[in-house]
């Protein structure tokens, strides 16, 4: 035990209180309403510390989903690749559905569409390396033969991570289990192996 | 011929004028920054017209986008279901890629993502009636045995229909022609009759 003010510690500290007051502030107000201004207010951060961190609020906001984000970073592997499908889509539903975490990640996805830069950060750091992972998974379903030789992956991929953001996006329902499970019905339908349906 | 004044005449230019100035304006500087004051600037019409015309800009962009989206108000139905598909979503890409609609279409998306209200407008103008069509076509296709009896077609326009928003939200390349019929290809042979593909 030391009295000694810990630089490394309290520097932590503030970049935790950053991220917390930025998600906090996007559940109570809105992603619109969550400033670099109200976050340094209510982490109690100057604003010159989190610019020197952070470029912008997107930045603060796709760290603090990218940390708590209850997505798994590897893809599930039981031998059952459609119970698989389902966990993982039931996970990315898990983002939009979260209350702590939903409002800053649709926040994201918004300023993305119109920020090709921030689109790119999103993609890299939340979904790119997740999709390669269902990718390299399909990909060995194929070769196995639990997919059709075709099997075009690539569309089918899109498929299944597609309605989830278009609903959300237009604000139509969200899928709930059924709806995955129909959707990985439709797609297991068209990519598994002929004949079998 | 007359030189009398004339109301109604004035009133269509000058809502003319405020259409075309706000998709101009989405054009040069992007969705943020086409506000009423530099609409109103643009269009040589006083704010306090166009406030008493529209509650807000995405009300004059939505009206801007549906008057001149190329997607036709009735679904094509050649006899060819996978080629009426293929136009029906070319045509949806077509107002994403359009140069002068693209960029309010997609600000309109975007700040829909973060205003449910702003959505159901969107939805009820632009979408929903034109996607009930498709429904209907589709539904008669599966009475006809040209789509599998047990065919899910919630999930099945859902999954035509999604890819297209996801790629545009998050920069990915926009679908190609190419891409478009895998697409069709992959949703026909979950949907399609049985033992045909």
């Amino acid at each position: 035990m030391t009295r000694t003010p810990n630089p490394d510690r309290r520097r932590d500290r503030s970049r935790r209180a950053t991220l917390a007051a930025a998600l906090e502030l996007c559940v109570e107000r809105g992603y619109a309403a969550a400033t670099v201004d109200a976050i340094a207010a209510r982490a109690g951060v100057s604003k010159a510390t989190i610019y020197r961190w952070w470029p912008a609020k997107s930045a603060i906001l796709l760290e603090a989903v990218d940390e708590a984000a209850p997505i798994p970073e590897t893809f599930p592997d039981t031998g059952d690749l459609a119970a698989d499908l389902l966990a993982w889509l039931s996970g990315i539903l898990g983002v939009f559905r979260d209350p702590h975490l939903g409002p800053a990640f649709t926040g994201l996805l918004a300023e993305s569409q119109l920020d090709a830069h921030l689109a790119q950060q999103l993609r890299e750091r939340l979904i790119d390396h997740r999709v390669a992972q269902l990718e390299e998974r399909m990909t060995k379903a194929r070769e196995n033969g639990e997919l059709a030789a075709d099997a075009d992956l690539e569309v089918a991929l899109d498929v299944l991570h597609s309605p989830i953001y278009r609903r959300q996006a237009l604000h139509y329902p969200l899928p709930d289990d059924t709806y995955l499970d129909r959707l990985i019905s439709l797609v297991m339908r068209a990519i598994g192996p002929a004949h079998t349906d």
